[in-house]
Protein backbone atom coordinates (compact mmCIF):
# COMPACT_ATOMS: atom_id res chain seq x y z
CA UNK A 1 0.00 0.00 0.00
CA UNK A 2 1.34 3.71 -0.66
CA UNK A 3 2.14 5.51 2.13
CA UNK A 4 -0.52 8.64 2.86
CA UNK A 5 2.40 11.57 2.28
CA UNK A 6 3.45 10.09 -1.10
CA UNK A 7 -0.72 10.57 -2.06
CA UNK A 8 -0.80 13.47 -0.84
CA UNK A 9 2.60 14.86 -2.46
CA UNK A 10 1.17 13.50 -6.38
CA UNK A 11 -2.65 15.30 -5.26
CA UNK A 12 -1.31 18.87 -4.11
CA UNK A 13 1.73 18.76 -6.48
CA UNK A 14 5.06 21.19 -6.34
CA UNK A 15 5.64 24.35 -6.26
CA UNK A 16 8.79 26.60 -6.30
CA UNK A 17 8.94 26.08 -2.26
CA UNK A 18 8.58 22.23 -2.01
CA UNK A 19 5.83 20.09 -1.99
CA UNK A 20 2.21 21.38 -1.54
CA UNK A 21 0.99 18.91 0.49
CA UNK A 22 -0.28 18.91 4.23
CA UNK A 23 1.39 16.90 6.42
CA UNK A 24 0.11 13.13 6.84
CA UNK A 25 -0.56 13.59 10.41
CA UNK A 26 -0.54 10.12 12.39
CA UNK A 27 -3.63 8.78 10.18
CA UNK A 28 -3.62 5.23 9.23
CA UNK A 29 -3.47 4.36 5.47
CA UNK A 30 -6.06 2.03 4.08
CA UNK A 31 -7.04 1.16 0.81
CA UNK A 32 -10.12 2.69 0.56
CA UNK A 33 -7.96 6.10 1.34
CA UNK A 34 -5.40 4.94 -1.49
CA UNK A 35 -8.39 4.72 -4.22
CA UNK A 36 -10.00 7.76 -3.30
CA UNK A 37 -6.43 9.88 -3.19
CA UNK A 38 -5.06 7.76 -6.49
CA UNK A 39 -8.14 8.71 -9.06
CA UNK A 40 -7.58 9.77 -11.94
CA UNK A 41 -9.83 10.31 -14.69
CA UNK A 42 -9.48 7.05 -17.48
CA UNK A 43 -9.94 7.86 -21.10
CA UNK A 44 -8.05 4.72 -22.33
CA UNK A 45 -9.98 1.83 -22.36
CA UNK A 46 -9.70 -2.27 -23.09
CA UNK A 47 -13.02 -3.15 -25.10
CA UNK A 48 -13.48 -6.22 -23.07
CA UNK A 49 -17.07 -6.30 -21.65
CA UNK A 50 -16.87 -6.34 -17.54
CA UNK A 51 -16.99 -9.50 -15.89
CA UNK A 52 -20.49 -10.36 -15.14
CA UNK A 53 -22.22 -8.47 -11.91
CA UNK A 54 -20.18 -5.74 -12.44
CA UNK A 55 -23.07 -3.48 -13.15
CA UNK A 56 -25.15 -4.85 -10.22
CA UNK A 57 -22.13 -3.95 -7.32
CA UNK A 58 -21.80 -0.62 -8.83
CA UNK A 59 -25.72 -0.08 -9.23
CA UNK A 60 -26.10 -1.47 -5.52
CA UNK A 61 -22.64 1.14 -5.03
CA UNK A 62 -24.47 4.03 -6.43
CA UNK A 63 -27.81 3.25 -4.44
CA UNK A 64 -26.05 2.40 -1.24
CA UNK A 65 -25.00 6.72 -1.32
CA UNK A 66 -27.31 8.83 1.26
CA UNK A 67 -29.90 10.60 -0.93
CA UNK A 68 -31.66 13.04 0.85
CA UNK A 69 -34.89 11.82 2.90
CA UNK A 70 -34.88 8.96 1.29
CA UNK A 71 -36.63 9.80 -1.80
CA UNK A 72 -34.24 8.45 -4.07
CA UNK A 73 -34.93 11.44 -6.74
CA UNK A 74 -32.50 9.92 -9.51
CA UNK A 75 -32.02 7.51 -12.18
CA UNK A 76 -29.20 6.17 -14.70
CA UNK A 77 -29.35 4.45 -18.26
CA UNK A 78 -26.48 1.99 -18.28
CA UNK A 79 -25.48 1.57 -22.25
CA UNK A 80 -23.46 -1.09 -23.48
CA UNK A 81 -25.13 -1.61 -27.08
CA UNK A 82 -21.93 -0.51 -29.09
CA UNK A 83 -24.44 1.22 -32.02
CA UNK A 84 -25.98 2.91 -28.99
CA UNK A 85 -22.67 3.73 -27.66
CA UNK A 86 -21.73 5.52 -30.19
CA UNK A 87 -25.16 7.77 -30.76
CA UNK A 88 -24.60 8.57 -27.22
CA UNK A 89 -21.12 8.87 -27.37
CA UNK A 90 -21.58 11.63 -30.66
CA UNK A 91 -24.40 13.84 -28.59
CA UNK A 92 -21.44 13.69 -25.90
CA UNK A 93 -18.64 16.04 -27.22
CA UNK A 94 -18.17 13.07 -29.77
CA UNK A 95 -15.79 11.88 -27.66
CA UNK A 96 -14.12 8.33 -28.96
CA UNK A 97 -13.27 7.01 -24.95
CA UNK A 98 -16.95 6.92 -24.75
CA UNK A 99 -17.10 4.68 -27.52
CA UNK A 100 -13.94 2.58 -26.26
CA UNK A 101 -15.94 1.66 -23.00
CA UNK A 102 -17.24 -1.04 -22.81
CA UNK A 103 -19.80 0.85 -20.35
CA UNK A 104 -21.37 4.25 -20.30
CA UNK A 105 -23.41 4.70 -17.54
CA UNK A 106 -25.82 8.75 -18.31
CA UNK A 107 -26.90 9.59 -14.56
CA UNK A 108 -30.08 11.53 -14.38
CA UNK A 109 -32.34 13.79 -12.09
CA UNK A 110 -35.30 12.32 -11.46
CA UNK A 111 -38.48 13.64 -10.22
CA UNK A 112 -40.79 11.32 -12.39
CA UNK A 113 -40.78 8.63 -9.56
CA UNK A 114 -42.12 11.05 -7.02
CA UNK A 115 -44.66 12.39 -9.80
CA UNK A 116 -46.32 8.97 -9.43
CA UNK A 117 -46.15 8.40 -6.07
CA UNK A 118 -48.11 11.98 -5.67
CA UNK A 119 -50.31 10.85 -8.25
CA UNK A 120 -50.92 7.23 -6.09
CA UNK A 121 -51.69 9.26 -3.03
CA UNK A 122 -53.89 12.06 -4.27
CA UNK A 123 -51.15 15.08 -2.99
CA UNK A 124 -50.55 17.88 -4.97
CA UNK A 125 -46.71 17.77 -5.18
CA UNK A 126 -46.69 21.21 -5.17
CA UNK A 127 -42.90 21.37 -3.88
CA UNK A 128 -41.85 19.90 -7.33
CA UNK A 129 -42.01 23.34 -8.84
CA UNK A 130 -38.92 24.50 -7.14
CA UNK A 131 -35.77 24.42 -7.80
CA UNK A 132 -34.61 22.99 -4.32
CA UNK A 133 -36.12 19.58 -5.66
CA UNK A 134 -33.51 20.02 -9.04
CA UNK A 135 -31.05 20.88 -6.57
CA UNK A 136 -31.87 17.52 -4.39
CA UNK A 137 -32.52 15.48 -7.29
CA UNK A 138 -28.80 16.74 -9.05
CA UNK A 139 -27.12 16.22 -5.59
CA UNK A 140 -28.55 12.99 -5.18
CA UNK A 141 -27.42 11.55 -8.75
CA UNK A 142 -24.45 12.98 -8.16
CA UNK A 143 -23.18 11.14 -4.76
CA UNK A 144 -24.67 8.07 -6.23
CA UNK A 145 -22.20 8.41 -8.75
CA UNK A 146 -19.17 9.22 -7.30
CA UNK A 147 -20.15 5.82 -5.27
CA UNK A 148 -20.43 4.26 -8.58
CA UNK A 149 -16.89 5.85 -9.38
CA UNK A 150 -15.39 4.67 -6.45
CA UNK A 151 -16.53 1.07 -6.80
CA UNK A 152 -15.40 0.84 -10.24
CA UNK A 153 -11.94 1.97 -9.40
CA UNK A 154 -11.72 -0.49 -6.38
CA UNK A 155 -12.83 -3.18 -9.05
CA UNK A 156 -9.26 -2.17 -10.91
CA UNK A 157 -11.85 -0.19 -13.45
CA UNK A 158 -10.81 3.01 -14.59
CA UNK A 159 -13.63 5.67 -14.82
CA UNK A 160 -14.47 9.12 -16.79
CA UNK A 161 -17.25 11.31 -15.97
CA UNK A 162 -19.09 13.54 -19.32
CA UNK A 163 -20.30 16.49 -18.08
CA UNK A 164 -20.86 17.23 -22.19
CA UNK A 165 -24.39 14.95 -21.77
CA UNK A 166 -25.45 18.25 -21.16
CA UNK A 167 -24.28 19.43 -24.52
CA UNK A 168 -27.15 18.66 -26.62
CA UNK A 169 -30.00 17.80 -23.73
CA UNK A 170 -32.75 17.42 -26.16
CA UNK A 171 -31.05 15.03 -28.33
CA UNK A 172 -30.06 12.52 -25.89
CA UNK A 173 -33.18 12.52 -24.18
CA UNK A 174 -35.09 11.63 -27.69
CA UNK A 175 -32.33 9.04 -27.93
CA UNK A 176 -32.78 7.36 -24.73
CA UNK A 177 -36.51 7.83 -24.52
CA UNK A 178 -36.63 10.04 -21.31
CA UNK A 179 -39.77 10.18 -20.08
CA UNK A 180 -40.82 13.73 -18.64
CA UNK A 181 -39.27 15.09 -15.31
CA UNK A 182 -36.01 13.12 -15.91
CA UNK A 183 -32.77 14.88 -17.09
CA UNK A 184 -29.45 13.72 -18.01
CA UNK A 185 -26.86 15.45 -15.78
CA UNK A 186 -23.53 13.44 -17.01
CA UNK A 187 -22.40 10.29 -18.29
CA UNK A 188 -19.72 8.07 -16.69
CA UNK A 189 -17.85 5.77 -18.74
CA UNK A 190 -16.42 2.90 -17.19
CA UNK A 191 -14.23 0.26 -18.30
CA UNK A 192 -10.34 -1.51 -17.76
CA UNK A 193 -7.75 0.71 -18.50
CA UNK A 194 -5.60 0.08 -21.41
CA UNK A 195 -2.59 -1.12 -20.47
CA UNK A 196 -0.76 -0.42 -23.69
CA UNK A 197 -2.06 3.42 -23.65
CA UNK A 198 -0.17 6.39 -21.09
CA UNK A 199 -1.26 5.80 -18.00
CA UNK A 200 -3.33 8.43 -16.31
CA UNK A 201 -1.92 10.35 -13.56
CA UNK A 202 -2.97 11.74 -10.39
CA UNK A 203 -3.94 15.69 -11.59
CA UNK A 204 -2.97 18.04 -8.68
CA UNK A 205 -5.65 20.25 -7.37
CA UNK A 206 -5.93 23.47 -5.28
CA UNK A 207 -4.54 24.31 -1.86
CA UNK A 208 -6.01 22.86 1.40
CA UNK A 209 -7.06 26.69 2.45
CA UNK A 210 -7.88 27.29 -0.69
CA UNK A 211 -11.03 25.26 -0.89
CA UNK A 212 -11.84 24.14 2.70
CA UNK A 213 -11.87 26.71 5.13
CA UNK A 214 -12.19 26.87 8.80
CA UNK A 215 -14.90 28.00 10.85
CA UNK A 216 -15.93 30.39 8.60
CA UNK A 217 -15.44 31.97 5.19
CA UNK A 218 -12.91 34.13 6.51
CA UNK A 219 -13.02 38.34 6.33
CA UNK A 220 -13.22 39.32 2.91
CA UNK A 221 -10.24 41.81 3.81
CA UNK A 222 -6.99 42.25 2.20
CA UNK A 223 -5.03 40.20 3.78
CA UNK A 224 -7.50 37.38 2.27
CA UNK A 225 -7.47 38.47 -1.15
CA UNK A 226 -3.70 38.19 -1.11
CA UNK A 227 -3.87 34.91 0.49
CA UNK A 228 -6.41 33.85 -2.63
CA UNK A 229 -4.60 35.55 -5.44
CA UNK A 230 -1.35 33.62 -3.48
CA UNK A 231 -2.94 30.09 -3.57
CA UNK A 232 -4.13 30.86 -7.25
CA UNK A 233 -0.70 31.68 -8.38
CA UNK A 234 0.83 28.98 -6.14
CA UNK A 235 -1.75 26.64 -8.50
CA UNK A 236 -0.67 27.93 -11.61
CA UNK A 237 2.97 27.08 -10.68
CA UNK A 238 2.15 23.19 -9.56
CA UNK A 239 0.25 22.46 -12.83
CA UNK A 240 2.66 23.73 -15.00
CA UNK A 241 5.23 21.62 -13.02
CA UNK A 242 2.79 18.71 -13.65
CA UNK A 243 2.22 20.05 -17.28
CA UNK A 244 5.81 19.83 -17.44
CA UNK A 245 6.41 16.50 -16.56
CA UNK A 246 3.67 15.44 -18.42
CA UNK A 247 5.07 16.77 -21.86
CA UNK A 248 2.52 19.36 -21.73
CA UNK A 249 4.75 22.54 -21.18
CA UNK A 250 2.89 24.86 -23.13
CA UNK A 251 -0.30 24.03 -21.79
CA UNK A 252 -1.99 27.39 -20.52
CA UNK A 253 -1.95 28.52 -17.11
CA UNK A 254 -4.77 26.95 -14.92
CA UNK A 255 -6.33 30.66 -14.41
CA UNK A 256 -6.17 31.23 -17.73
CA UNK A 257 -7.53 28.17 -18.81
CA UNK A 258 -10.50 28.19 -16.18
CA UNK A 259 -11.18 32.09 -17.30
CA UNK A 260 -11.44 31.12 -21.22
CA UNK A 261 -13.48 28.16 -20.70
CA UNK A 262 -16.21 30.30 -19.30
CA UNK A 263 -15.44 33.12 -20.96
CA UNK A 264 -18.56 33.29 -23.68
CA UNK A 265 -22.02 32.01 -24.78
CA UNK A 266 -20.18 29.68 -27.30
CA UNK A 267 -17.50 28.06 -24.65
CA UNK A 268 -20.54 26.56 -23.05
CA UNK A 269 -20.47 23.60 -25.85
CA UNK A 270 -24.39 24.00 -25.99
CA UNK A 271 -25.09 24.09 -22.54
CA UNK A 272 -26.61 27.90 -22.64
CA UNK A 273 -29.61 26.00 -23.42
CA UNK A 274 -30.07 23.58 -20.62
CA UNK A 275 -32.43 25.76 -18.29
CA UNK A 276 -35.23 25.89 -21.21
CA UNK A 277 -34.25 22.38 -21.75
CA UNK A 278 -34.63 21.29 -18.04
CA UNK A 279 -38.26 23.59 -18.35
CA UNK A 280 -39.36 21.82 -21.44
CA UNK A 281 -38.77 18.56 -19.33
CA UNK A 282 -40.93 19.37 -16.87
CA UNK A 283 -38.53 20.62 -14.36
CA UNK A 284 -40.20 23.97 -12.41
CA UNK A 285 -37.47 26.24 -11.11
CA UNK A 286 -39.50 28.32 -9.71
CA UNK B 1 -14.63 -9.10 5.38
CA UNK B 2 -18.46 -9.69 4.56
CA UNK B 3 -20.01 -11.71 1.82
CA UNK B 4 -20.97 -9.60 -1.25
CA UNK B 5 -24.50 -11.29 -0.92
CA UNK B 6 -25.31 -10.35 2.48
CA UNK B 7 -24.59 -6.80 2.09
CA UNK B 8 -26.68 -6.72 -1.03
CA UNK B 9 -29.45 -8.88 0.73
CA UNK B 10 -29.48 -5.48 3.56
CA UNK B 11 -29.37 -3.43 0.68
CA UNK B 12 -32.16 -4.12 -0.85
CA UNK B 13 -34.18 -5.86 1.75
CA UNK B 14 -36.98 -8.79 1.86
CA UNK B 15 -40.61 -8.79 0.18
CA UNK B 16 -42.99 -11.64 0.36
CA UNK B 17 -41.33 -13.18 -2.74
CA UNK B 18 -38.05 -13.64 -0.13
CA UNK B 19 -35.04 -11.12 -1.07
CA UNK B 20 -35.34 -8.11 -2.85
CA UNK B 21 -31.29 -8.31 -4.08
CA UNK B 22 -29.35 -8.59 -7.11
CA UNK B 23 -27.29 -12.36 -7.12
CA UNK B 24 -23.13 -11.31 -6.31
CA UNK B 25 -22.69 -12.58 -9.27
CA UNK B 26 -18.29 -13.88 -9.43
CA UNK B 27 -17.20 -10.20 -8.22
CA UNK B 28 -14.75 -10.57 -5.45
CA UNK B 29 -15.37 -8.46 -2.45
CA UNK B 30 -13.24 -6.13 -0.99
CA UNK B 31 -12.93 -3.76 1.87
CA UNK B 32 -14.02 -0.86 -0.29
CA UNK B 33 -16.88 -2.23 -1.77
CA UNK B 34 -17.93 -3.34 1.78
CA UNK B 35 -17.72 0.30 3.54
CA UNK B 36 -20.16 1.68 0.33
CA UNK B 37 -21.98 -1.30 0.92
CA UNK B 38 -22.80 -1.11 4.30
CA UNK B 39 -23.49 2.48 4.62
CA UNK B 40 -25.66 4.36 6.91
CA UNK B 41 -26.34 7.96 7.94
CA UNK B 42 -25.06 8.03 11.79
CA UNK B 43 -26.70 10.59 13.86
CA UNK B 44 -25.30 9.30 17.76
CA UNK B 45 -21.84 10.36 17.96
CA UNK B 46 -19.17 10.47 20.99
CA UNK B 47 -18.17 14.12 21.98
CA UNK B 48 -14.54 13.12 21.54
CA UNK B 49 -12.67 15.48 18.70
CA UNK B 50 -11.41 13.89 15.56
CA UNK B 51 -7.66 12.23 15.28
CA UNK B 52 -5.56 15.30 14.48
CA UNK B 53 -4.90 15.09 10.72
CA UNK B 54 -8.66 13.89 9.81
CA UNK B 55 -9.98 16.85 8.25
CA UNK B 56 -7.02 17.11 5.93
CA UNK B 57 -7.65 13.39 4.81
CA UNK B 58 -11.07 14.13 4.41
CA UNK B 59 -10.27 17.38 2.20
CA UNK B 60 -7.85 15.50 0.39
CA UNK B 61 -10.56 12.83 -0.69
CA UNK B 62 -12.96 15.33 -1.27
CA UNK B 63 -10.86 17.02 -3.37
CA UNK B 64 -9.44 13.70 -5.41
CA UNK B 65 -12.98 13.73 -7.15
CA UNK B 66 -13.33 14.14 -10.69
CA UNK B 67 -14.25 18.03 -11.33
CA UNK B 68 -15.96 19.22 -14.32
CA UNK B 69 -12.96 20.71 -16.58
CA UNK B 70 -10.89 20.56 -13.48
CA UNK B 71 -12.36 24.22 -12.46
CA UNK B 72 -13.30 23.14 -9.11
CA UNK B 73 -16.23 25.00 -8.30
CA UNK B 74 -17.29 24.44 -5.20
CA UNK B 75 -15.85 25.03 -1.38
CA UNK B 76 -16.82 24.15 2.07
CA UNK B 77 -16.72 25.22 5.71
CA UNK B 78 -14.95 23.24 8.77
CA UNK B 79 -16.84 23.56 11.91
CA UNK B 80 -15.34 22.42 14.89
CA UNK B 81 -15.91 25.49 17.18
CA UNK B 82 -19.18 24.31 20.11
CA UNK B 83 -20.74 27.54 19.42
CA UNK B 84 -20.68 28.33 15.79
CA UNK B 85 -21.59 24.74 15.28
CA UNK B 86 -24.61 25.14 17.52
CA UNK B 87 -25.74 28.53 15.70
CA UNK B 88 -25.14 26.40 12.29
CA UNK B 89 -27.54 23.21 13.98
CA UNK B 90 -30.27 25.60 14.67
CA UNK B 91 -30.38 26.77 11.08
CA UNK B 92 -30.13 23.32 9.62
CA UNK B 93 -33.41 22.62 10.83
CA UNK B 94 -32.13 22.64 14.58
CA UNK B 95 -30.74 18.94 14.52
CA UNK B 96 -29.40 17.76 17.68
CA UNK B 97 -26.64 15.82 16.26
CA UNK B 98 -24.83 18.17 14.42
CA UNK B 99 -24.15 19.53 17.65
CA UNK B 100 -22.93 16.80 18.80
CA UNK B 101 -20.49 15.89 15.92
CA UNK B 102 -17.79 17.08 16.39
CA UNK B 103 -16.97 18.34 13.11
CA UNK B 104 -19.70 20.15 10.78
CA UNK B 105 -18.94 20.38 7.06
CA UNK B 106 -20.98 23.03 4.80
CA UNK B 107 -20.49 22.27 1.19
CA UNK B 108 -20.60 25.39 -1.07
CA UNK B 109 -21.22 25.51 -4.78
CA UNK B 110 -18.26 28.30 -5.85
CA UNK B 111 -18.35 30.77 -8.47
CA UNK B 112 -16.74 32.97 -6.55
CA UNK B 113 -12.96 31.85 -7.40
CA UNK B 114 -13.78 31.46 -11.19
CA UNK B 115 -15.16 35.29 -10.77
CA UNK B 116 -11.65 36.04 -10.06
CA UNK B 117 -9.87 33.97 -12.42
CA UNK B 118 -11.93 35.95 -15.18
CA UNK B 119 -11.21 39.51 -13.68
CA UNK B 120 -7.39 38.36 -13.41
CA UNK B 121 -7.04 37.49 -17.01
CA UNK B 122 -10.24 39.97 -18.59
CA UNK B 123 -12.49 37.60 -19.56
CA UNK B 124 -16.36 38.21 -19.82
CA UNK B 125 -16.92 35.21 -17.87
CA UNK B 126 -20.54 35.24 -19.36
CA UNK B 127 -20.73 31.77 -18.81
CA UNK B 128 -21.28 32.33 -15.19
CA UNK B 129 -24.55 33.48 -16.00
CA UNK B 130 -26.22 30.28 -16.87
CA UNK B 131 -28.26 27.74 -14.98
CA UNK B 132 -25.15 25.63 -16.22
CA UNK B 133 -22.53 26.70 -14.21
CA UNK B 134 -25.15 26.20 -10.77
CA UNK B 135 -25.13 22.68 -12.32
CA UNK B 136 -21.71 21.98 -12.73
CA UNK B 137 -21.06 23.44 -9.40
CA UNK B 138 -23.39 21.21 -7.44
CA UNK B 139 -22.54 18.35 -9.01
CA UNK B 140 -18.87 18.88 -8.07
CA UNK B 141 -19.58 19.85 -4.50
CA UNK B 142 -21.56 16.40 -4.37
CA UNK B 143 -19.13 13.76 -5.41
CA UNK B 144 -16.29 16.01 -3.62
CA UNK B 145 -18.35 15.06 -0.66
CA UNK B 146 -19.39 11.31 -0.92
CA UNK B 147 -15.47 11.44 -1.30
CA UNK B 148 -15.14 12.39 2.28
CA UNK B 149 -18.17 10.82 3.54
CA UNK B 150 -15.96 7.22 1.86
CA UNK B 151 -13.20 8.50 3.69
CA UNK B 152 -14.53 9.12 6.81
CA UNK B 153 -16.24 5.59 6.80
CA UNK B 154 -12.86 3.83 5.94
CA UNK B 155 -11.63 5.49 8.86
CA UNK B 156 -14.39 3.86 11.64
CA UNK B 157 -16.02 7.11 11.78
CA UNK B 158 -19.71 8.32 10.87
CA UNK B 159 -21.45 10.93 9.27
CA UNK B 160 -25.00 12.03 7.90
CA UNK B 161 -26.11 14.80 5.17
CA UNK B 162 -27.37 17.64 6.23
CA UNK B 163 -30.03 18.81 3.51
CA UNK B 164 -31.45 21.63 5.95
CA UNK B 165 -28.56 23.52 5.13
CA UNK B 166 -31.04 24.88 2.58
CA UNK B 167 -33.85 25.56 5.33
CA UNK B 168 -32.35 29.01 6.20
CA UNK B 169 -30.54 29.76 3.41
CA UNK B 170 -29.63 33.88 4.13
CA UNK B 171 -29.01 33.06 7.55
CA UNK B 172 -26.69 30.49 6.53
CA UNK B 173 -24.40 32.18 4.45
CA UNK B 174 -24.68 35.90 6.72
CA UNK B 175 -23.47 33.46 9.88
CA UNK B 176 -20.56 31.71 7.58
CA UNK B 177 -19.53 34.75 6.04
CA UNK B 178 -19.95 33.19 2.32
CA UNK B 179 -19.21 36.01 -0.39
CA UNK B 180 -21.15 36.55 -3.30
CA UNK B 181 -21.49 33.45 -5.44
CA UNK B 182 -21.09 30.67 -3.29
CA UNK B 183 -23.74 29.23 -1.57
CA UNK B 184 -24.57 26.31 1.14
CA UNK B 185 -25.79 23.15 -0.90
CA UNK B 186 -25.88 20.81 2.09
CA UNK B 187 -23.87 19.57 5.43
CA UNK B 188 -21.98 16.65 6.20
CA UNK B 189 -21.87 15.66 10.37
CA UNK B 190 -18.68 13.47 11.01
CA UNK B 191 -17.42 12.04 14.32
CA UNK B 192 -17.15 8.82 16.07
CA UNK B 193 -20.22 6.47 16.23
CA UNK B 194 -21.75 6.38 19.83
CA UNK B 195 -21.18 2.86 20.96
CA UNK B 196 -23.87 3.24 23.92
CA UNK B 197 -26.78 4.57 21.01
CA UNK B 198 -29.05 2.11 19.07
CA UNK B 199 -26.61 1.50 15.83
CA UNK B 200 -27.57 2.75 12.88
CA UNK B 201 -28.90 0.80 10.10
CA UNK B 202 -28.57 -0.28 6.56
CA UNK B 203 -31.56 1.12 4.96
CA UNK B 204 -33.27 -0.88 2.35
CA UNK B 205 -33.25 1.09 -1.55
CA UNK B 206 -35.91 0.52 -4.38
CA UNK B 207 -34.77 -2.14 -6.66
CA UNK B 208 -32.27 -1.78 -9.40
CA UNK B 209 -34.35 -1.95 -12.26
CA UNK B 210 -36.69 0.88 -10.98
CA UNK B 211 -33.38 2.75 -10.70
CA UNK B 212 -31.13 1.66 -13.39
CA UNK B 213 -31.86 0.94 -16.72
CA UNK B 214 -30.48 -0.70 -19.97
CA UNK B 215 -29.67 1.18 -23.17
CA UNK B 216 -32.76 2.86 -22.75
CA UNK B 217 -35.38 4.13 -20.36
CA UNK B 218 -37.78 1.84 -21.45
CA UNK B 219 -41.15 2.22 -23.62
CA UNK B 220 -43.83 4.49 -21.50
CA UNK B 221 -46.63 1.52 -22.73
CA UNK B 222 -49.03 -0.35 -20.26
CA UNK B 223 -46.32 -2.76 -19.26
CA UNK B 224 -43.59 -0.31 -18.16
CA UNK B 225 -46.19 1.18 -16.36
CA UNK B 226 -47.01 -1.97 -14.34
CA UNK B 227 -43.57 -2.93 -13.55
CA UNK B 228 -43.20 0.41 -12.14
CA UNK B 229 -46.08 0.30 -9.95
CA UNK B 230 -45.13 -3.16 -8.80
CA UNK B 231 -41.45 -1.69 -7.92
CA UNK B 232 -43.22 0.96 -5.64
CA UNK B 233 -45.11 -1.76 -4.69
CA UNK B 234 -42.61 -4.35 -3.27
CA UNK B 235 -40.52 -1.26 -2.50
CA UNK B 236 -43.23 -0.41 0.08
CA UNK B 237 -43.10 -4.24 1.18
CA UNK B 238 -39.51 -3.67 1.54
CA UNK B 239 -39.42 -1.04 4.01
CA UNK B 240 -42.25 -1.88 5.63
CA UNK B 241 -40.26 -4.93 6.32
CA UNK B 242 -37.36 -3.36 7.51
CA UNK B 243 -39.53 -0.46 10.02
CA UNK B 244 -41.25 -3.73 11.90
CA UNK B 245 -37.68 -5.06 12.48
CA UNK B 246 -36.67 -1.78 13.81
CA UNK B 247 -39.78 -1.57 15.96
CA UNK B 248 -41.33 1.38 13.89
CA UNK B 249 -44.53 -1.61 12.16
CA UNK B 250 -46.79 2.14 12.52
CA UNK B 251 -44.39 3.91 9.93
CA UNK B 252 -45.98 4.65 6.83
CA UNK B 253 -45.11 3.70 3.71
CA UNK B 254 -42.20 5.12 1.33
CA UNK B 255 -44.86 6.21 -1.63
CA UNK B 256 -47.37 7.95 1.29
CA UNK B 257 -44.62 9.24 2.69
CA UNK B 258 -42.48 10.92 -0.30
CA UNK B 259 -45.85 11.96 -1.84
CA UNK B 260 -46.11 13.90 1.23
CA UNK B 261 -42.86 15.19 1.81
CA UNK B 262 -43.56 17.70 -1.49
CA UNK B 263 -47.36 18.08 -1.17
CA UNK B 264 -47.10 22.05 -0.25
CA UNK B 265 -44.77 24.82 -0.08
CA UNK B 266 -44.55 24.11 3.41
CA UNK B 267 -43.35 20.65 3.17
CA UNK B 268 -40.00 22.46 2.00
CA UNK B 269 -39.28 23.71 5.05
CA UNK B 270 -38.06 26.94 3.99
CA UNK B 271 -36.05 25.71 0.74
CA UNK B 272 -38.98 27.14 -1.77
CA UNK B 273 -36.82 30.68 -1.36
CA UNK B 274 -33.74 28.44 -2.72
CA UNK B 275 -33.73 30.17 -5.80
CA UNK B 276 -34.69 33.50 -4.52
CA UNK B 277 -31.52 33.40 -2.27
CA UNK B 278 -29.37 31.54 -5.22
CA UNK B 279 -29.91 34.97 -7.30
CA UNK B 280 -29.35 37.73 -4.32
CA UNK B 281 -26.02 35.94 -3.88
CA UNK B 282 -25.14 36.21 -7.78
CA UNK B 283 -26.01 33.23 -9.11
CA UNK B 284 -27.13 33.69 -12.57
CA UNK B 285 -29.94 31.37 -13.80
CA UNK B 286 -30.35 32.28 -17.76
Amino acid sequence: MADLSSLLEARYGTTSSGSAAPPAASIAANLTLQTLLQHKSVRSFLPDPLDPGTLEILTAAAQSAATSSNLQTWSAIAITTPSLKSQAATLCGDQAFIRAAPLFIIFCADLARLTTTCAQHGTPGTGLQFLEMYTMAAIDASLAAQNATVAAESLGLGACYVGAARNRPRELASLLSLPPRVVALFGLAVGRPDPGAPPATVKPRLAQDEVVRRETWGQTDESQQKKGAANLAAYDEALADFNTKQGRGDAPAWTYRSAHRIATVESLHGRDIFREVLEERGFKLR
